[in-house]
């Protein structure tokens, strides 16, 4: 994006400062704004008739999410909720549109862009949840966390277990059982401190 | 879209025939194209290293694929094979970029939409998967194909029922597992014609 579409985009924002727990918007709301993270995290979830929640998307910075309504759409289809403490940057839907509308395509490319990135990563999760059994999730997730690194790697997971546990689509006592069993192949967990002994012994999973 | 884009875009376009079973494309070959589905059915899925398979869409007429990588990508991610006798409009990526980049944003804003209601479609199969049963997946996707219909209310599956498995995110026999309950609520399946005796029931699973 050059700078004079970023800021195109910026007169659409403003700041908003969020704390654990708060909730960004609901599912059903009236759609009016769409976010980008700069810090922190944010968790997207769907709610059943039930109350029963299923995790879709944890975004964190440099993420944008709702912005797939700027096309079209009135009501959220999700919760979103901080996960952390998060600073987020909140574009009137509309005023976005209508700038889409008035400028050269330079927005609009690099909505499309965006959206596109959100596609793929989306169609991932779906074939990762329906590739994987829970311990091979987790075990790529690590691997991901860990590239570049040399076997032993060592690294901080973003975020706390209980997300990325709903990140995976695994309820937390799964994500429990998959740790136990990884620490036979040499993953040590020290809070949120993550060993790996040998990374190919996670690899060929 | 307005005509003068559709034309924009039908200068890229040329139409291939597929019979069932056809390869459209492999993941891992060089993106040099994308689809969009005029008849008849493809299914998009992901391997992994040992040949398993997972369904990550179902594409019916009117729907595109592959098209989130005209705006960066340049391998296929997955693999796309008819499921049906299919004819498909196939598209250049290449030039479809290179308009998309001169017009005035009228391609681009198209391209978005096409990508916020694919972006959409797969959120929802992410929560479906993550939040339902095989049963409550079942009973969900009768609902909406019966969408309109009074009880007792009576259609034809779209497709075959393997495939339909497959986009559910079930094993064949899961699928028929799921059929098997549902017939206790009055749901009678004769080849790929369905009737349900009381929507309602199914609306309470």
């Amino acid at each position: 994006m050059d700078m004079a579409t970023m800021n195109k985009l910026m007169e659409c924002a403003t700041f908003a400062n969020c704390y654990p727990r708060d909730v960004v918007f609901r599912q059903g709301d009236p759609a009016t704004h769409f976010y980008s993270v700069l810090s922190g995290y944010v968790r997207l979830f769907r709610q059943n008739s039930e109350g029963r929640e299923a995790d879709i998307r944890v975004c964190g910075p440099g993420d944008s999410f709702a912005d797939e309504l700027i096309f079209g759409g009135d009501t959220y289809e999700y919760h979103a909720q901080a996960a952390d403490k998060a600073m987020l940057a909140r574009y009137d839907i509309n005023r976005v549109r209508n700038a889409a509308q008035a400028d050269d395509g330079m927005l609009a490319r690099a909505i499309a862009g965006s959206l596109a990135g959100q596609l793929q990563e989306t169609m991932d999760c779906i074939a990762n949840d329906r590739l994987n059994t829970a311990v091979q999730r987790v075990a790529l997730y690590l691997l991901e966390q860990a590239e570049g690194q040399e076997s032993p790697a060592s690294f901080r997971l973003a975020f706390q277990k209980s997300l990325l546990a709903g990140k995976l689509g695994l309820a937390p006592e799964a994500l429990s059982r998959a740790f136990a069993t990884l620490k036979g192949l040499g993953v040590h967990v020290h809070g949120r401190i993550i060993e790996i002994e040998d990374m190919d012994a996670l690899r060929a999973l």
